[in-house]
Protein backbone atom coordinates (compact mmCIF):
# COMPACT_ATOMS: atom_id res chain seq x y z
CA UNK A 1 0.00 0.00 0.00
CA UNK A 2 2.25 2.05 1.20
CA UNK A 3 4.70 1.26 -2.30
CA UNK A 4 1.36 2.12 -4.50
CA UNK A 5 0.43 5.59 -2.68
CA UNK A 6 4.67 6.59 -3.08
CA UNK A 7 4.24 5.76 -7.01
CA UNK A 8 1.06 7.87 -7.54
CA UNK A 9 2.49 10.26 -5.26
CA UNK A 10 6.07 10.82 -7.35
CA UNK A 11 3.63 11.31 -10.42
CA UNK A 12 1.82 13.80 -8.56
CA UNK A 13 5.45 15.13 -7.83
CA UNK A 14 6.42 15.19 -11.43
CA UNK A 15 2.87 17.36 -12.45
CA UNK A 16 4.70 19.63 -9.60
CA UNK A 17 7.75 20.16 -11.80
CA UNK A 18 5.38 21.10 -14.83
CA UNK A 19 3.68 24.00 -12.77
CA UNK A 20 7.09 24.87 -11.95
CA UNK A 21 8.73 25.08 -15.16
CA UNK A 22 6.07 27.69 -15.72
CA UNK A 23 7.24 29.67 -13.04
CA UNK A 24 3.77 28.27 -11.37
CA UNK A 25 3.79 27.40 -7.25
CA UNK A 26 5.07 23.79 -7.51
CA UNK A 27 2.06 21.74 -6.61
CA UNK A 28 0.79 18.43 -8.68
CA UNK A 29 -2.52 16.36 -8.02
CA UNK A 30 -3.02 12.86 -9.61
CA UNK A 31 -6.26 11.15 -9.35
CA UNK A 32 -6.33 7.51 -9.14
CA UNK A 33 -9.73 4.56 -10.06
CA UNK A 34 -8.98 0.78 -9.75
CA UNK A 35 -5.16 1.25 -10.09
CA UNK A 36 -5.51 3.22 -12.88
CA UNK A 37 -4.24 7.55 -13.63
CA UNK A 38 -7.81 9.34 -15.11
CA UNK A 39 -6.61 12.55 -14.10
CA UNK A 40 -3.46 14.58 -13.79
CA UNK A 41 -3.11 18.11 -13.49
CA UNK A 42 -0.80 21.05 -12.00
CA UNK A 43 -1.10 24.09 -10.23
CA UNK A 44 -2.22 27.25 -12.81
CA UNK A 45 -2.92 30.13 -11.12
CA UNK A 46 -0.39 32.51 -12.19
CA UNK A 47 -0.74 31.54 -15.82
CA UNK A 48 -4.23 31.59 -16.19
CA UNK A 49 -4.98 34.06 -13.66
CA UNK A 50 -8.08 31.63 -13.00
CA UNK A 51 -9.11 31.30 -9.23
CA UNK A 52 -9.84 28.27 -9.31
CA UNK A 53 -6.98 26.26 -10.89
CA UNK A 54 -5.09 24.40 -7.95
CA UNK A 55 -4.03 21.62 -9.27
CA UNK A 56 -7.09 19.55 -7.44
CA UNK A 57 -9.87 21.61 -8.64
CA UNK A 58 -7.99 20.65 -12.53
CA UNK A 59 -7.72 17.06 -11.73
CA UNK A 60 -11.15 16.67 -10.06
CA UNK A 61 -12.80 18.17 -13.22
CA UNK A 62 -10.71 16.12 -15.64
CA UNK A 63 -11.90 12.92 -13.68
CA UNK A 64 -15.30 14.10 -13.86
CA UNK A 65 -15.57 14.23 -17.59
CA UNK A 66 -13.35 10.89 -17.60
CA UNK A 67 -16.16 9.14 -16.13
CA UNK A 68 -19.18 11.07 -17.18
CA UNK A 69 -20.20 11.73 -13.39
CA UNK A 70 -19.82 14.76 -11.06
CA UNK A 71 -19.47 11.87 -8.31
CA UNK A 72 -15.43 10.45 -8.17
CA UNK A 73 -16.77 7.41 -6.13
CA UNK A 74 -14.05 4.85 -5.12
CA UNK A 75 -11.44 7.64 -6.40
CA UNK A 76 -8.30 8.51 -4.51
CA UNK A 77 -6.81 11.89 -5.16
CA UNK A 78 -3.22 12.25 -4.44
CA UNK A 79 -1.85 15.68 -4.21
CA UNK A 80 1.62 16.70 -2.90
CA UNK A 81 0.49 20.18 -0.64
CA UNK A 82 -2.26 19.49 2.05
CA UNK A 83 -5.42 20.76 0.50
CA UNK A 84 -6.60 24.39 0.74
CA UNK A 85 -10.72 25.17 2.24
CA UNK A 86 -11.59 25.45 -1.48
CA UNK A 87 -9.98 22.47 -3.04
CA UNK A 88 -11.44 20.82 0.25
CA UNK A 89 -14.64 21.75 -0.32
CA UNK A 90 -14.44 20.37 -4.19
CA UNK A 91 -12.92 16.90 -2.51
CA UNK A 92 -16.56 17.01 -0.59
CA UNK A 93 -18.89 18.46 -3.41
CA UNK A 94 -17.27 15.42 -5.83
CA UNK A 95 -17.72 12.86 -2.79
CA UNK A 96 -13.86 11.65 -3.34
CA UNK A 97 -13.76 8.83 -0.59
CA UNK A 98 -9.72 8.84 -0.14
CA UNK A 99 -7.17 11.83 -0.17
CA UNK A 100 -3.48 11.21 0.36
CA UNK A 101 -1.33 14.06 0.67
CA UNK A 102 2.36 15.01 1.02
CA UNK A 103 3.78 18.01 2.95
CA UNK A 104 1.35 19.59 5.41
CA UNK A 105 0.28 23.36 4.51
CA UNK A 106 0.63 25.15 7.83
CA UNK A 107 -0.57 28.38 6.31
CA UNK A 108 -3.78 27.20 4.49
CA UNK A 109 -4.17 23.74 4.71
CA UNK A 110 -7.86 22.74 6.03
CA UNK A 111 -7.50 18.98 5.58
CA UNK A 112 -5.48 19.00 9.14
CA UNK A 113 -3.99 22.18 9.94
CA UNK A 114 -6.00 24.85 10.70
CA UNK A 115 -9.14 22.71 10.69
CA UNK A 116 -10.33 19.18 9.66
CA UNK A 117 -12.69 19.63 6.57
CA UNK A 118 -12.47 16.34 5.08
CA UNK A 119 -13.14 14.84 8.95
CA UNK A 120 -16.43 17.49 9.47
CA UNK A 121 -19.74 15.56 10.58
CA UNK A 122 -21.43 18.81 10.14
CA UNK A 123 -21.04 17.65 6.07
CA UNK A 124 -22.83 14.66 3.99
CA UNK A 125 -19.38 13.70 3.26
CA UNK A 126 -16.24 12.30 4.44
CA UNK A 127 -12.90 11.37 3.20
CA UNK A 128 -10.49 9.04 4.64
CA UNK A 129 -6.72 10.93 4.43
CA UNK A 130 -3.60 9.79 4.56
CA UNK A 131 -0.70 12.33 4.98
CA UNK A 132 3.16 12.86 4.69
CA UNK A 133 3.29 10.62 1.22
CA UNK A 134 6.97 11.84 0.04
CA UNK A 135 6.64 14.44 2.37
CA UNK A 136 9.94 15.45 3.05
CA UNK A 137 10.28 15.56 -1.31
CA UNK A 138 6.93 17.53 -1.46
CA UNK A 139 7.64 19.43 0.93
CA UNK A 140 11.22 20.45 -0.10
CA UNK A 141 10.31 20.78 -3.35
CA UNK A 142 7.75 24.57 -2.32
CA UNK A 143 10.41 25.37 0.22
CA UNK A 144 13.35 25.37 -2.62
CA UNK A 145 10.70 27.77 -5.12
CA UNK A 146 10.03 30.04 -2.35
CA UNK A 147 13.87 30.37 -1.03
CA UNK A 148 14.44 30.65 -5.39
CA UNK A 149 11.68 33.44 -5.93
CA UNK A 150 13.03 35.49 -2.66
CA UNK A 151 16.84 35.41 -4.00
CA UNK A 152 15.34 36.08 -7.35
CA UNK A 153 13.66 39.32 -6.31
CA UNK A 154 16.17 40.49 -4.25
CA UNK A 155 18.40 40.63 -7.12
CA UNK A 156 15.89 42.31 -9.12
CA UNK A 157 15.14 44.93 -6.24
CA UNK B 1 -28.23 50.44 -0.74
CA UNK B 2 -31.04 47.77 -0.31
CA UNK B 3 -32.53 48.57 -3.30
CA UNK B 4 -29.05 48.28 -5.28
CA UNK B 5 -28.83 45.36 -3.61
CA UNK B 6 -32.45 43.37 -4.38
CA UNK B 7 -31.25 45.45 -8.60
CA UNK B 8 -28.40 42.81 -8.52
CA UNK B 9 -30.18 39.92 -6.43
CA UNK B 10 -32.58 39.62 -8.96
CA UNK B 11 -30.31 39.62 -12.04
CA UNK B 12 -29.14 36.38 -9.65
CA UNK B 13 -33.09 34.92 -9.13
CA UNK B 14 -33.21 35.27 -13.42
CA UNK B 15 -30.00 33.16 -13.83
CA UNK B 16 -31.39 30.56 -11.00
CA UNK B 17 -34.51 30.35 -13.70
CA UNK B 18 -32.37 29.67 -16.12
CA UNK B 19 -30.95 27.09 -14.19
CA UNK B 20 -34.51 25.51 -13.18
CA UNK B 21 -35.09 25.46 -16.77
CA UNK B 22 -32.37 23.09 -17.44
CA UNK B 23 -33.97 20.55 -14.75
CA UNK B 24 -30.85 22.17 -11.89
CA UNK B 25 -31.17 23.28 -8.41
CA UNK B 26 -31.99 27.05 -9.33
CA UNK B 27 -29.21 28.72 -7.93
CA UNK B 28 -27.74 32.04 -9.72
CA UNK B 29 -25.09 34.27 -8.95
CA UNK B 30 -23.78 37.62 -10.96
CA UNK B 31 -20.59 39.85 -9.59
CA UNK B 32 -20.79 43.29 -9.76
CA UNK B 33 -17.63 46.00 -9.96
CA UNK B 34 -18.15 49.70 -9.55
CA UNK B 35 -21.47 49.12 -10.22
CA UNK B 36 -21.41 46.73 -13.28
CA UNK B 37 -22.20 43.53 -14.03
CA UNK B 38 -19.14 41.41 -14.90
CA UNK B 39 -20.02 37.92 -14.40
CA UNK B 40 -23.50 36.15 -13.97
CA UNK B 41 -24.09 32.67 -14.20
CA UNK B 42 -26.27 29.61 -12.85
CA UNK B 43 -25.75 26.12 -11.24
CA UNK B 44 -25.16 23.67 -13.98
CA UNK B 45 -23.66 20.57 -11.98
CA UNK B 46 -26.24 18.03 -13.42
CA UNK B 47 -25.64 19.03 -17.15
CA UNK B 48 -22.35 19.17 -17.00
CA UNK B 49 -21.73 16.31 -14.26
CA UNK B 50 -18.92 18.71 -13.28
CA UNK B 51 -18.63 19.10 -9.27
CA UNK B 52 -17.40 22.49 -9.68
CA UNK B 53 -20.09 24.03 -11.82
CA UNK B 54 -21.88 26.06 -8.52
CA UNK B 55 -22.97 29.19 -9.86
CA UNK B 56 -20.67 30.87 -7.62
CA UNK B 57 -17.64 29.37 -9.31
CA UNK B 58 -19.00 29.62 -12.78
CA UNK B 59 -19.31 33.52 -11.78
CA UNK B 60 -16.42 33.87 -10.14
CA UNK B 61 -14.09 32.35 -13.54
CA UNK B 62 -16.23 34.42 -15.25
CA UNK B 63 -15.29 37.42 -13.73
CA UNK B 64 -11.51 36.48 -13.62
CA UNK B 65 -11.65 36.27 -17.29
CA UNK B 66 -13.22 39.71 -17.67
CA UNK B 67 -10.72 41.49 -15.27
CA UNK B 68 -7.69 39.32 -16.34
CA UNK B 69 -6.73 38.74 -12.92
CA UNK B 70 -7.60 35.94 -10.47
CA UNK B 71 -7.93 38.75 -7.45
CA UNK B 72 -11.91 39.92 -7.62
CA UNK B 73 -10.97 42.89 -5.69
CA UNK B 74 -13.73 45.91 -5.40
CA UNK B 75 -16.12 42.79 -6.03
CA UNK B 76 -19.55 41.96 -4.95
CA UNK B 77 -20.77 38.65 -5.19
CA UNK B 78 -24.72 38.13 -5.41
CA UNK B 79 -25.78 34.50 -5.12
CA UNK B 80 -29.18 33.31 -3.94
CA UNK B 81 -28.18 30.43 -1.35
CA UNK B 82 -25.72 30.88 0.92
CA UNK B 83 -22.30 29.12 -0.75
CA UNK B 84 -21.45 26.02 0.63
CA UNK B 85 -17.65 24.96 1.68
CA UNK B 86 -16.25 24.84 -2.11
CA UNK B 87 -17.95 28.27 -2.90
CA UNK B 88 -16.67 30.27 0.44
CA UNK B 89 -13.40 28.24 -0.67
CA UNK B 90 -13.17 29.82 -4.08
CA UNK B 91 -14.62 33.52 -2.45
CA UNK B 92 -11.42 33.12 -0.28
CA UNK B 93 -9.08 31.95 -3.06
CA UNK B 94 -10.47 34.74 -5.36
CA UNK B 95 -10.53 37.31 -2.39
CA UNK B 96 -13.42 39.19 -3.20
CA UNK B 97 -14.53 41.86 -0.16
CA UNK B 98 -17.73 41.68 -0.01
CA UNK B 99 -20.74 38.13 -0.40
CA UNK B 100 -23.98 39.22 -0.76
CA UNK B 101 -26.86 36.04 -0.56
CA UNK B 102 -30.44 35.39 -0.33
CA UNK B 103 -32.06 32.25 1.27
CA UNK B 104 -29.77 30.04 4.37
CA UNK B 105 -28.65 26.90 3.21
CA UNK B 106 -29.01 24.80 6.98
CA UNK B 107 -27.79 21.69 5.39
CA UNK B 108 -24.88 22.88 3.60
CA UNK B 109 -24.25 26.56 3.71
CA UNK B 110 -20.55 27.61 5.64
CA UNK B 111 -20.88 31.34 5.43
CA UNK B 112 -23.35 31.52 8.54
CA UNK B 113 -25.38 28.13 8.99
CA UNK B 114 -22.90 25.14 9.36
CA UNK B 115 -19.89 27.50 9.80
CA UNK B 116 -18.36 31.02 9.30
CA UNK B 117 -15.81 30.35 6.67
CA UNK B 118 -15.56 34.32 5.15
CA UNK B 119 -15.18 35.16 9.05
CA UNK B 120 -12.60 32.92 9.83
CA UNK B 121 -9.50 34.80 11.24
CA UNK B 122 -7.16 31.55 10.80
CA UNK B 123 -7.33 32.51 6.59
CA UNK B 124 -5.55 35.12 4.54
CA UNK B 125 -9.00 36.93 3.59
CA UNK B 126 -12.09 37.65 5.21
CA UNK B 127 -15.64 39.26 3.47
CA UNK B 128 -18.24 41.18 4.37
CA UNK B 129 -21.67 39.23 4.07
CA UNK B 130 -24.97 40.57 3.84
CA UNK B 131 -27.43 38.24 4.03
CA UNK B 132 -31.02 37.75 3.40
CA UNK B 133 -31.42 40.32 0.68
CA UNK B 134 -34.70 39.00 -1.33
CA UNK B 135 -34.55 35.70 1.14
CA UNK B 136 -37.78 34.39 1.15
CA UNK B 137 -38.09 34.72 -2.80
CA UNK B 138 -34.68 32.66 -3.02
CA UNK B 139 -36.42 30.18 -0.69
CA UNK B 140 -39.29 29.58 -2.10
CA UNK B 141 -37.80 29.03 -5.17
CA UNK B 142 -36.26 26.12 -4.09
CA UNK B 143 -38.52 24.55 -1.94
CA UNK B 144 -40.90 24.89 -5.09
CA UNK B 145 -38.10 23.00 -7.01
CA UNK B 146 -37.87 20.37 -4.69
CA UNK B 147 -41.68 20.29 -4.29
CA UNK B 148 -41.84 19.25 -7.61
CA UNK B 149 -39.17 16.98 -8.04
CA UNK B 150 -40.49 15.32 -5.31
CA UNK B 151 -43.99 15.26 -7.19
CA UNK B 152 -42.36 14.01 -9.88
CA UNK B 153 -40.71 11.28 -8.68
CA UNK B 154 -43.72 9.75 -6.69
CA UNK B 155 -45.21 9.97 -10.11
CA UNK B 156 -42.62 8.12 -11.60
CA UNK B 157 -42.69 5.38 -9.03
Amino acid sequence: MKCMHEKFMRMALEEAGKAEALGEVPIGAVIVKDGEVIARAHNLRETSQNPVTHAEVLAIQEASRYLGSFRLESCILYVTLEPCVMCSGAIIMSRIPHVVYGAPDKKGGTVDSLMRLLDEPKFNHRALVTSGVLGDECGERLTLFFRNLRKKRKKEV
